[in-house]
């Protein structure tokens, strides 16, 4: 390449929006975290599988919220036979695939886990990505409400498995039937409204973000938010619109009683316009199955301090058919305006009763749970719940004689045999480059030995931390004294016991 | 959906070829393998670092061999504002667009890990896989022969600590710079030639796989496989051929020796068609790299049953520039046909000395190794390496009476709250379904309580793993005995610890 004689332009480096790099502490923080939900989930009895990250996009299907993206949201290509590829988009539709191909083989019900990446073509924001980890439970082949009750409380157990105390946090319970219940009741029920129905759930599912006002446009003509993007309403009329804000309402209605006076409570209050029309029926058995799920929900002690019914809940994604969940954080915090933060949700999931029955003819009923880790991680560093200390970082063997490299080597991998973190130091660099570097690195000791030192048979030990300590002594008598502990010589063959000594004195343990 | 009447072609549950989905037995054997290579990667003094799955395609570049292939090998589509990103296709590209753009915050030399998934649009065949994780090291901003050598050490050390025991394994050493002064010689210089010479250096890579006769079809007129797919060859003519051949042999004048003496040796027994031309001197700087890596090697103990010196290691990656490294098992393994199997290279790397440098004025050097994790794997597997052993499951608390569901979900939660697996069974079966179930699972026992166990306060507990061992006594007294241990009933209250005395009785513990 050198032969030509014009400079290449170079290449900038840079990520495309929506992506990350991620550094030490945050993969510390998510292996912890992962480590913590697998421990809980497994606890459940759920066993792991994983499928690859991309799918035939018609396995996949579509049914994220963002379809004025491309492809729906979907990232997409070609394969060589034509047929077209996605990346997954969550952690469902690919189980979903799995379970209807490996249906005989599998135990029933298979209630099973998976971490991972999933792909989203969002559109970029403060926040939001376009790859992020979720870590999924799922029931495959119940029906039963308690395997939805079940989700809810592996979902606050979770949450307070990751060192989030009691009432900082809500797991919320709905019900979509419920809400195609209203639907049915204002006249948008039949295939012919999915389209419409869909909007008016996204409209809801707002509810926690916006006010009522922003909402009401959503539900009516539409939306033109503050960047002057467009958001399509769903057309209602101001009485469709005021029955949807009833239905919202039935959250004061839900309340903790006794077993079977609950359910009779919720039914008997239905507001009077929902009560002998079209999508009542509908209503009464998303209100039954909230009323079982709540039964076994109380038999298990999980009180309305950590799982609570909420009307409003509705979950973007299309292929939800029963019980729906989200986990919220009340933690407070503030951004770096001293602005409130709300985290909104970090997990959420519901019955998906339709998705493997795409691809079989009998009905499969399934029920799923899915928490955001790169969310709710993010959440958890924002209120400093998240240890991001740099961490100590290898013993470094610094370098004098480029013709003694192989010398220098032998004691690394003395530290290295005894279980040290050790390196060489590899750069071109001079003495203070060295120093800086192993600063840099944030090591606890540096070891070094000169010609002079060589020809002694001695070697010698800077303790690094000790030195950044006695950074903060201001008498000068008292200062030299400490330094005289951070750079001393020790024999050769001491190296070992004294960087033992070293790390021990600064209990230094590497996670 | 219901309302349409014909019923809907079902949607074929399939994965595109060369993705593979993953059990618990494949998810434990590597959550087993990454934290083994952690630990020795990170006492060798790496951090980790991680990068997106995807990237701007100009910013990975077309490195890889699959020339004929979409893309070249790639997974690419286009972004909303046009621009092409694609899928990683090793961990190295990405690394070092991380590496430019973080460039001045960055501890020099910056070394750095990390393990993920990377994506190769290759041909599909058997064991050749479309989705495979890697697990990298490299060291950036070191152009020193002893940040190569410690990638050999620190691959022979990962071997060893994932179990592979010396002598099954060999890391093998060469220098691209070696190969490029050959090229030289025979008149293949210059940037003109690019293309031609890494066809040459693809043949020289299938070696180890190919008859020489073989490798001359590729360096000749091109090579028809056995599926009658055409290779092109790099049309070289009969006297270029043998010079490659030669340059070949040099491997045989490699042997280890104290310093110095090394480096001599070979420099001085060059075959003579390579000396007074044109490469000579790139290649004695090859010879002479690659001495200077033997003696970081011997010094610290690596000798040659470790790492060894091999002329014939080229690696397919383009963008390689002087060291090039390969792991290869020596496990002896026969196929399920009985047919011996070569499992080839397991990890490899190399110096990349201008990877950086695409986007920065500044030259950057670079050195890295890579493990092929999802390739050892199957590799381990096939030599019984890999523990696949069923784990056992949860205990399964069954359902009699599912008007009684929050009774045994109050069941379930006390063994869970105690740190035992448990499950409420969620399905529909009988009690017949729910024992197959339970065995299914490899639970190591069942719960069970019908209205007369309730009446009485009782619970049956089912031995399932005792229920497996008596099924091998013939002696029918001793038969009905045994049984009697199998299945019995507890005071509901004695539940607890008599589930903990099944699982100690067989030792259950969970990984």
């Amino acid at each position: 390449m050198a032969d030509k004689p014009k400079k290449p332009q170079k290449l900038k480096a840079r990520l495309p929006r929506g992506l990350e790099d991620r550094g030490p502490t945050a993969i510390a923080a998510t292996r912890r975290m992962t480590e913590t939900i697998r421990e809980v989930f497994e606890r459940y009895g759920f066993e792991p599988v994983e499928t690859p990250a991309m799918e035939y996009t018609d396995a996949l299907g579509k049914f994220l919220p963002d379809q004025d993206r491309p492809n729906e949201g979907v990232f997409s290509f070609q394969d060589d036979d034509e047929q077209w590829i996605s990346l997954r988009y969550d952690l469902t539709a690919p189980l979903a695939r799995y379970v209807a191909e490996n249906f005989d083989a599998l135990p029933k019900p298979y209630r099973s886990y998976r971490a991972g990446y999933v792909f989203r073509n969002e559109k970029p924001g403060p926040g939001r990505f376009r790859q992020f980890m979720q870590f999924d439970a799922d029931t495959v082949g119940s029906a039963s409400p308690a395997a939805d009750a079940e989700m809810c409380m592996m979902a606050s157990d979770t949450m307070e498995a990751l060192g989030i105390p009691r009432g900082s946090y809500v797991v919320k319970v709905n019900n979509r039937k419920v809400l195609d219940g209203v639907m049915d009741t204002i006249g948008l029920g039949g295939i012919e409204n999915a389209g419409r129905r869909l909007t008016v759930l996204r409209a809801i599912d707002k509810a926690d973000k916006f006010e009522w006002i922003e909402i009401e446009k959503l539900l009516g003509s539409g939306r033109r938010d503050e960047s002057g993007d467009f958001t399509k309403g769903a057309e209602l009329s101001p009485a469709q619109i005021e029955a949807v804000r009833q239905s919202l309402q039935f959250k004061i209605e839900f309340e903790w009683m006794d077993d079977g006076g609950w359910h009779e409570r919720i039914q008997g209050e239905l507001p009077k316009q929902f009560i002998n029309v079209e999508g009542e029926a509908l209503m009464r058995t998303g209100l039954f199955e909230l009323g079982e799920i709540s039964k076994v929900l109380k038999a298990a002690g999980y009180e309305e301090d950590r799982v609570r019914i909420d009307s409003s809940v509705v979950r973007g994604l299309e292929y939800y058919t029963g019980a729906v969940f989200e986990v919220e954080l009340l933690l407070d915090a503030k951004d770096e305006k001293g602005r409130s933060v709300r985290f909104g949700s970090v997990g959420g999931g519901g019955r998906y009763d339709g998705l493997v029955s795409r691809f079989r003819e009998e009905p499969v009923p399934a029920t799923g749970f899915s928490i955001g880790v790169s969310r709710l991680q993010a959440a958890l560093r924002m209120v400093s719940r998240i240890d991001t200390a740099p961490h100590p970082g290898p013993v470094v063997v610094t370098v004098f004689d480029q013709e003694r490299i192989a010398d220098y080597q032998r004691m690394v991998t003395l530290l290295r045999d005894n279980g040290i973190r050790a390196e060489l130091y590899l750069g071109s660099g001079k003495f203070g480059a060295q120093m800086k570097y192993a600063d840099k690195r944030n090591s606890p000791c540096v070891v070094i030995q000169g010609s002079d030192e060589k020809s002694r048979g001695i070697v010698l030990i800077k303790d690094c931390f000790q030195g950044a300590k006695n950074a903060a002594i201001t008498d000068r008598e008292e200062y030299k004294a400490a330094q005289a502990k951070v750079q001393y010589a020790v024999l050769e063959e001491e190296l070992l016991d004294e960087v033992r000594e070293v790390l021990t004195r600064h209990d230094v343990t590497w996670g």
